[in-house]
């Protein structure tokens, strides 16, 4: 399967991305195997408020790029449908136009059920697009959440979409994505608003103390819908990738694979924490402990993982 | 201070937040000692998209409670400031109203900087305020991200705004919380499209599959600008609780505070587990495996998580 999934074929990378959801044995093996084979393609991150028209500009980009000659990948991050297991906005109608085209691959993924884990399953995703020889891969976001912002961080380039007539609250929200944008669109050029909103994105960029190593972003006219600044906004985003591979590319990349690290390792202590913490028959006594109020969750949470860490016999040890 | 807090008074509570958020040596044991006096207040969430007119709802809920004697405590959760540690949303002219009434308690809570933790943070506060007496707890947030759902958790009853015309997308976003929603208000009652907005929910209510033990929502129109309809979201509320009350108060609870538990407990065993891998110097030996592309993330953590649990010596001692 691994192989499959190097040589390209689109079958085995979209099996292989299922199987690694639903933690079919194996999987995990396989995305072994291909790991070393990633850190090629160029991640995009796409991140802006609902309405902002981020797949419409996502549809455009696929495009530009494919008109290049690249081959491009899109995970797609979308709000969950509101009941069970029902249908998930991006399967639809979302890049109807690149779906008989064998360089484009698009993959939605669902916030429901990702507890804290969706930039982990974004990284699995994004390592076998990679693997298979993706040129450019998009991760397309709502600008909203912690979850949301640690997916955005795995991206090279973050672009930022703004829109005019949002509102103050809607910019506010984004403060968080704000601080990791390498590109702003104010897309929906053609409103009302348009000019001022511009305007104001460069005042807020000019009054942030410049960071080291760390370009202030361009701002990028578009009016998705029609395809206008969309050569603009290619060119803006193969000018932050120039600007990053000739400065600390490498360092970045560490420290996105270090976070990538340790966000399993958070998961794995816990999963086996709490495992072991059962097995040691004590956590019935913490989960009652604190029901009846007799300890504070905090306090309790502090002496189960003394407990799950055996930190009285390492005490002891080092005393030895 | 714990005394003081317990007394009801401002100044020591406000302290406590702050050391809590601080770290500052001895909140967290007086915190400690407040616990066992916690568990009196009626928590209620207040979430809905930027624009739907939280803040103002609020404001009303508030002055509706104090009418009625009771004391209140506001959490509101915002969206940080751009840049730096700037200026919070909330405190501003936010609640201006009640700010010389010391039965209303507000502290504005940021959401930048909490990574992955504003509902312990959000516990934290909501504990001291509940032990100080308040008899409501209006905890406010946009409703949005995981975190963001982590924190209605923590209310009793969660009322869920709605607005005519800010389109689908928005209704999607908050596809999670609309699953954990006790009372919907349609807001801004007076504009167009409200009537069909109450009749989508309703229908929409309807075809979901009753869940045991959950009472269907109500719907409330309000227009919280003019004060109209507060008088019958607080009586919705105030019937969601009794029926709360009359069913599983108690073991929601339980549950309530076995995912503070664990939440902390997550931490703890990540921050302890990895200051261990530091100490047993065999961090910089994955954060290089990975960097190198040789391991991937999720092998390199399963493997840190079994050297930090000593799980090779688990199963030696197990096996003896």
């Amino acid at each position: 399967m691994a192989e499959a999934v190097r040589r390209g074929e689109v079958g085995p990378a979209a099996r292989l991305m299922r199987d690694l959801d639903d933690e079919i044995p194996g999987a995990r093996d396989c995305l072994r195997a291909l790991f070393p084979y990633t850190g090629r393609a160029h991640l995009i991150g796409i991140t802006g408020a609902p309405g902002a028209g981020k797949s419409t500009l996502t549809d455009q980009l696929v495009a530009a790029y494919r008109e290049q000659g690249k081959t491009v990948g899109v995970v797609a991050i979308d709000p969950s449908s509101p009941f069970g297991g029902g249908a998930i906005l991006g399967d639809r109608i979302r890049m109807q136009r690149h779906s008989t085209d064998s360089g484009v691959f698009v993959r939605s993924l669902a916030t429901r059920g990702h507890l804290g884990g969706l930039s982990r399953s974004t990284g699995d995703i994004v390592d076998v697009m990679d693997a298979s020889g993706k040129d450019v891969i998009i991760i397309e976001t709502v600008g909203v959440g912690q979850d949301e912002l640690d997916v955005m961080r795995m991206a090279h380039t973050t672009v930022v979409i703004q829109v005019p007539g949002l509102g103050d609250d809607i910019q506010a929200i984004k403060a968080g994505i704000l601080e990791i944008a390498n590109v702003f669109v104010v897309n929906k050029a053609d409103l009302d608003g348009a000019d001022t909103l511009v305007r104001q994105l460069s005042a807020m960029l000019h009054a942030r103390a410049p960071r080291e190593g760390m370009p202030s972003p361009e701002i990028v006219k578009t009016d998705a819908s029609r395809g206008s600044g969309i050569d603009q906004l290619v060119a803006a985003i193969d000018r932050h990738r120039e600007m990053e591979r000739a400065g600390a590319w490498a360092e970045r990349e560490n420290h996105r694979l270090e976070r990538r690290f340790l966000e399993h390792l958070r998961d794995a202590l816990y999963e086996r924490g709490r495992a072991r913490l059962v097995r040691m028959s004590c956590y019935d006594e913490f989960a009652k402990a604190v029901a009846s109020r007799a300890v504070d969750p905090h306090s309790a949470a502090a002496e189960a993982a003394s407990k799950i860490l055996g930190e009285d016999r390492e005490q002891r040890e080092t005393r030895k």
